[in-house]
């Protein structure tokens, strides 16, 4: 069964915490537990490959990796587990972001990160929520009400702009 | 249990079979179940958002979606459904494929796609293949026995390459 | 007659109003009727797939969608459409809005969105003016007198200028 | 009334017709009356600024215009008519249609160019279709017929892809 | 004699003068008579386009047009005359110039824009400058000079980083 | 007088020549004394600035430089000269001629390099016309009949297009 | 013996000197002698020349040279030595670094300059040192130490994370 | 000593070889012992972080790492070992080499790739060929000799273009 299952959250650097934070919180508010890291493919592999290595005995169902510019951390976790692994490309000081989406999603063959958009921590943790609740139907149910939701929200946002344009 | 769940592999037009073949191909060397279809978010909208809408009381677990250009296929997918969505963006004649990379992967928050590489179709696959493992374990070997094979092959390029560059 | 046409401004979220709104307000200026409406191709796909089809029926000859990130608004409402649908591509936090430029000038072969500026609103309502003008004589003068004013007012920043720079 | 309105496509090259000729025919399909030219902004800009300034007067709906590298057609079109104008960026021997894609939609408010993919001349096509189409029942009719027909064809090679995808 | 040549600093919107006015000071420093205008390829194109087709017989040497977005400036004013036109792209809200320069440097055969940099307006000038100077020793001269003084300007910023980086 | 200056056209390899030719055969074609070399930044920097150094005692009105990648080649050249130096971007393997057009463009305040587009020989050549022209009445005549026939060319073209399109 | 060899850090501008100062920084911070200088590849290109001529016969063993915009100071660099030359691209106003990062990556055959990332001092001053450790055995300890401090300083980040998650 | 120092090459995959032979020939030219493997930081993660690892006490003192797409080998490599790690990234079927250049050289301070030109392999021979002349008086003086016929390869070429142009 997968409810018990636990996911990853593994930052490259602790600078990536304000945007990650939303996947963090998404998460918890589905009931998931999770586990958040700051690993770095490139300073701590050893921590990150062991990690990946044994994820999935120690209880992982998916791990997301947050990391920008030449963002290997999706890639390197990937190597190391049939997990899968979701990368969400970090935006840092230069580049707008793209070096950090290109060098998650052109995974070669054999290795697949799945990549949402640039700073897309929120969509990470659906994403994740998504693959565990092909075994949950409890989970399942709770995103089909917060697809409900979301709609509500915006059909609100329809009503109140409607109202503001016709005073303009 | 997700190990009868299927996988539906939609492509926005059937000159995307040439690629979008190793996904299916690769999904049925595992034993999955493959409903290949084409439908386009623009072309067939109706088709898709039904397809969407009903893929998960149709016993779906996962969809791979396969766009070009503006590949608006993934998104629209997505946003009908709570099943997960992997997009893989299609090389077309210009941009080189950056185009469908960036309208599938930068979607807005709530309805991600998960993205894999440029004509990354075999990539999408083993993606599906990891989700639908979390649930089924005979699943899951097959894929610890496809990685294992991987590194095989990558070793006895690599004692080649040696005895090539040796002679050269 | 297309005098009594309506333009519909739709945006995929609320947060698009303060470049959106120059568009409602230059369509109001030139005497049209507008409805502006939120409406997400992904978060309320029905609404939007509803306006669309109803469009025409309900008295629109043209729509407007603003859209960032990647932007299938446009390419979704034009899928339920034989109207003319203009898209604005807005900028949103990363990638200064190449992503939603792509995302919606990108359209495969059957299926235009007809495509402005990034974050080019005036432009996409006075598109929409031009092509109701086509049919409304009134309009179309209009049209003719903005284009004589807007010469003017360049000519008289000209003149300013002319002067400013001999004082430098 | 707009039934009698001619649409004008302007090339800025005679090697863009292999491209351009797919505006043509679908404008022919639909029983419009289609002037071809060939202007160039910078070789004939004369001719061209004439043309786009004569053509309201000299029955023109719609103006499409056609160029690559530097695309200044449809903007120096667009600067000497009311008329809406349609942008198609041509692919040129560098940078993929890039330079050409952002030459035609980056315009400056006040004088929009409804621009379409890269290449993209059949939908150039059908946009100005559209545009006609707001006062014409005729065309309108004729545009619902081709999107039922596009869905019968997508629907037709769905079909057939089931059939071949059974049989691999 | 080239010497009485003026030089014409056309920009394509009174905003572009905090960049432009660094060529209009640089042309003035070297006792050139310039005459600053604000014309636009698309909102005064018959003002563009007759200052261009008199430029030369008005006594003007060289022309410098400064545009942002789809800039068609220099392009249209390089239409109508043989003297040499100078490019500055102009950087505005979104993506970074790099619009502005694709516009205005991809010229096709025949018609060519000297582009500078990015928001490159004293370079424009120095440019310029030695188009004139061609035919007039004194500015020759004086080019020699600031080539000389901007190289000791560097030698001096080299010995006081010296300095600085010693204390480190 | 500038009659008898020369142009000089340097490439960074051999390899550039069938793009360059087409500036030396227009140059030729007006006259103009060509001197054509081979002359790299990297590999013969002492010959480049040699050459650039001495260009202006030994005749020479301009500069032409072509090359492609890092193109270092016009600044260099434009580093040791106060004569107006012309950069022909030209595109190699990789990358379209992106980094070749970047690296010719986009100089530091002070050193101009007059940037045409990428493999723009031939404009290159009517750039260093152009130049030359200024103080050159039979030149700047040529270039008014070479504007002229260029029209006139494109105006048979457009002859011909109506027919072939009549006939569609 | 490498061990007395120095380390140039030459700086196109001394505007670059908040970015460059990290390498200083870290080289003095291994006990290296830096001499840090402020030469321009366009500006006092004799000065570069002359420097990195002489650059190994004065006791230079690296030469790391930091530039933007059309960055051809690492490559003027290497074409006057055969030691190696780190370049460091530096973002500046336009572009975020690209142009930097291609004028001085895409080197042609024959003269490497080893590039780090965009404004990517430090990792310019750690490569050089470990060109330096290789033929200095205390040096090669030091980075050893570095490495391990590293990993522990992501390790302790990854401690505090997890405690501040658990809190969320 | 560093004379003994062996280079190794490593390329994520051998059909990488055609590109990456040209490293291997040229370190051969100069007497250096190669060893070339495939190694990929994703299929065979473990092979390439041991190799890394032990490299130094193996007797290497520089490692090149060729890579395509997501490149993470060179960044895979180099945080395993304190020894200077080459990467070149290598051209693939999408994004002309784009995505690799940045998974390159976009590395995270502490950890450099020194980066060469996409498919730059030859200049990555170069490249560690000055790093082991630090400390090997031959070696420097061969790469002096290679300097010198390269100039003189690059004189003929340029004599024999003067002729070929005067006949023209």
């Amino acid at each position: 069964m997968a409810e018990n299952k636990k996911v990853a959250v593994i930052m490259g650097s602790d600078s990536d915490l304000p945007v990650v934070k939303d996947a963090i919180t998404k998460l918890k508010s589905f009931g998931i537990e999770v586990e958040a890291r700051v690993m770095s493919a490139h300073r701590t592999p050893h921590e990150a490959c062991e990690f990946a290595s044994n994820a999935k005995k120690n209880g992982f169902g998916v791990i997301i990796a947050a990391a920008g510019k030449a963002a290997h951390l999706g890639g390197v976790l990937a190597a190391h587990t049939t997990l899968p692994v979701i990368g969400i490309p970090i935006k840092s000081s230069t580049l707008d972001g793209l070096d950090a989406l290109l060098a998650t999603v052109q995974m070669p063959s054999g290795i697949p990160v799945a990549t949402v958009a640039i700073n897309g921590a929120e969509n990470a943790a659906i994403l994740a929520i998504q693959m565990l609740a092909l075994s949950n139907a409890d989970l399942a149910e709770k995103l089909e009400t917060m697809k409900t939701d979301m709609a509500k929200a915006v059909n609100a946002k329809d009503e109140k702009l409607q109202q503001m344009v016709a005073e303009l």
